[in-house]
């Protein structure tokens, strides 16, 4: 180990995977249920789902530290404010982990799904990795969940799989649905409508799947025909299985 | 249940992740520990990666068949004859199990990775699933271990992922590759100088990794420009980490 990190608690970025805390790895299980301090993001007075995933499972004494989003849908992603509040926020958190790291402590951060897949530790990791100790603990994507839920392989063969997010521009979902043979979309929201026009130019649409809250209580899959929402939740994926050949 | 499914054991599909036991779920850790039947795949003569991981977790009185692949490379993709065996061998192995589950057996068939992603469960799991009851757990993927072991994040703000297998042709490797933000390039093997190639007119060859072994005792991460094989294991993985916006 780097020299400058001896002595320093490690900071890891566990992840959770997508919901079912029996879906946790048994490491994550492990470290969680001995932590002494944990952080975790949340939106601004709400739980936080990566908290709820991990509720009893927590000793008695652990410290928590809740990392609430100050901004979520309020500014456009476009405003100059946008990056410049959460670098802020970011700068915050990575503070006060860098501290606890500093006086020896173990921080375990909360991540959903699999920290490095779009997940937010990556921001507080960027911040820390260069002079505390981190781990990572990879998990069980979201979309794993989503695509084992509807009961259908996913990719076969040399089968392509792109994954988009629903975020992007009309014409760009197009053209890269068009070119792909599985497609796992996320982020999906309030461009609900604009995802289901480029899946219809694409002849995909029949074939799609809408699954929520994968892994989680109130899950559910429906075939994207059977669908009458014009948003859907936060947790929610489409995917469109690939066809690849097969003996 | 479908009546039909009734009194039959379940034939499950445990996904068992990148080879870590650790990084098993703690779902498939508990299934494994207390499974009567297991059964898994393996190449011919060896003792099978996917059985290794679950070592020392099986009961001592566990009952144990092993399917062992008819063919792997001696027979080309392409020889009518690679998907009359391959065929006949999933049958036999459907036949196998379904046999185990209508006699009211639970059969635990071990997977390497996600079932669902590339996996050779599925062609157990098409053949058995309209007649006995299948359930299927999904797993940390050995992406998801490779880019985590680089500790480099893989996908921010709304990057594209693309994942590709070595096998498919040179011209769709460039081309798919210039078109995506994060790539993940599976099944390497003997396609390694094609996929440098073609990493090599898109530029990414210099921001390459190479992941062998991800997530096993004998792992090893390397950027590509410092790699001077011509043919890599069985258990590669190439990724090229997504670049977007981030505050």
């Amino acid at each position: 180990m780097n020299k400058s990190k001896m002595n320093k608690g490690t900071i890891f970025g566990v992840g959770l995977g997508p919901g079912d805390p029996e879906l946790m790895s048994v490491k994550a299980d492990r470290l969680i249920r001995s932590a002494s301090h944990i952080a975790f993001f949340r939106k601004y007075g709400r739980k936080g789902h990566a908290r709820s995933i991990v509720e009893g499972l927590l000793p008695k004494d652990t410290i928590e530290f809740a990392m609430e989003y100050p901004v979520t849908t309020e500014i456009s992603l476009s405003d100059p404010r946008y990056n410049e509040i959460l670098s802020k926020f970011y700068e915050n958190c990575a503070t006060h982990v860098r501290n606890l790291s500093d006086q020896g402590q173990n921080v375990y951060v909360l991540c959903e799904g699999d920290p490095f897949f779009y997940g937010s530790f990556m921001h507080l990791y960027t911040r820390v990795k260069e002079t505390q100790p981190v781990s990572v603990i990879p998990a069980i994507t979201g979309m794993s969940a989503a695509w084992t839920q509807t009961g259908i392989p996913m990719t076969w063969g040399d089968d392509v799989l792109t994954v988009l997010l629903g975020t992007l521009p009309k014409e760009e979902l197009t053209r890269r649905m068009a070119e792909t043979n599985a497609l796992v979309i996320m982020k999906i929201g309030h461009n609900f409508e604009k995802i289901c026009e480029a899946l219809k130019t694409t002849n995909l649409y029949q074939k799609a799947w809408l699954i929520q809250y994968a892994a989680m209580e109130n899950s559910s899959v429906q075939k994207l025909t059977d669908v009458y929402e014009s948003v859907t939740p936060y947790f929610s994926i489409i995917v469109v299985h690939g066809q690849g050949r097969r003996p």
